[in-house]
């Protein structure tokens, strides 16, 4: 058995820290070994990076700077933890990866595809998540939710239409590719819980 | 008159900040608005990534990384300083800009072409100095001399094999563009000063 490297993704208040431990849950229950991240982060000097891009007040942080330094923080947790825990059959669940910069850059802040292409490249060197669990929900609901949680960062303050142009575009990529599932956030936990556990059990059970 | 960008650029040990002092000197003497910047750095988000690139210590930052947090320094640099200066009639003096990144990057680290220049395309985006200094030194005299001042950084403490591909780099570069002077900075202080004045006196009187 070679060892997967599962992504979930998804808007602000999708719920993807529940579904993390949701599949977390499913994994350990099937006895498999496993690591978690998060991106932007999960290494001290990405974690750094996370803050500079999440938690920056008073200077404008350009789009180019935004996307440089997910790309930065992306490839300190690639070489420093994802590569190396695959390389050792440890599975990796990771709680946003590369698809979240083609959607919130590339949709949001509408990068050209050309600038992401060259990015994904170099930096992933083509590692691809192995499944990837998207949880669609309504950006003006999603945002509600996120709002209840208390204050946002830089990012979760963009106005409205950043959001929808941010799903449409997980909502394309997905379309185009078998191994990102959609997953209907809006229902309820226990819906959701099961439809996680719909595509990861058989998931598992296939390696 | 338009405002210019001028660059210092150069190994570690080169005289880079005598030569930015000599500099700003010149400009003040003949009447110039100008600002200082330097890179990495020169705004509050840049100067976080500094230290994060310069200081990290006990995590391998990746070449990738590395490159990847220079342009996002400099993209942060360029739209909140250096751009809006230049737009303002107020001439921009750095200590460092992109020659560095292709230098250090590019010659050091043996960064492939094709990335320097995408990134450069992208971040600079047609914005090039109108001058750069750059003072050549043998790296061995150079790192002899940084050691000299206390410890050294992260990118400081590579070997000397980095230094000689960066310096190599920076000639190759230098020769190869009109609007870049190499200045002879084994010499003694007086001359290298003679001959930043030598070049940039006659810059200026052009203006």
């Amino acid at each position: 058995m070679t060892a997967k490297f599962i992504v979930i993704e998804g808007l602000e208040g999708s719920g993807k820290s529940t579904a993390m431990k949701v599949c977390a849950e499913l994994l350990k229950n099937a006895g498999i070994d496993f690591i978690t991240t998060r991106e932007p982060g999960g290494t001290p000097v990405a974690e750094q990076l996370r803050s500079v891009v999440k938690e920056c007040q008073g200077e404008q942080i350009s789009t180019q700077t935004e996307l440089l330094l997910m790309y930065a923080a992306r490839s300190q947790l690639l070489e420093n933890v994802i590569r190396p825990a695959l390389a050792q059959d440890t599975w990796v669940l990771g709680d946003r990866h590369d698809l979240s910069s083609q959607a919130y850059q590339g949709g949001g802040r509408e990068v050209d595809a050309e600038v992401l292409d060259f990015l994904g490249q170099y930096v992933l060197d083509g590692l691809r998540p192995d499944l990837t669990l998207y949880l669609d929900i309504d950006p003006a609901l999603g945002l509600e939710r996120a709002r209840g949680r208390g204050e946002l960062d830089r990012i979760e303050q963009e106005d409205l239409s950043f959001f929808i142009r941010t799903r449409e575009r997980y909502l394309a990529l997905a379309h185009a590719d078998d191994s990102i599932y959609i997953i209907d956030a809006s229902q309820s936990m226990e819906q959701v819980h099961q439809a996680l556990a719909d595509v990861l059990v058989p998931f598992i059970a296939e390696q």
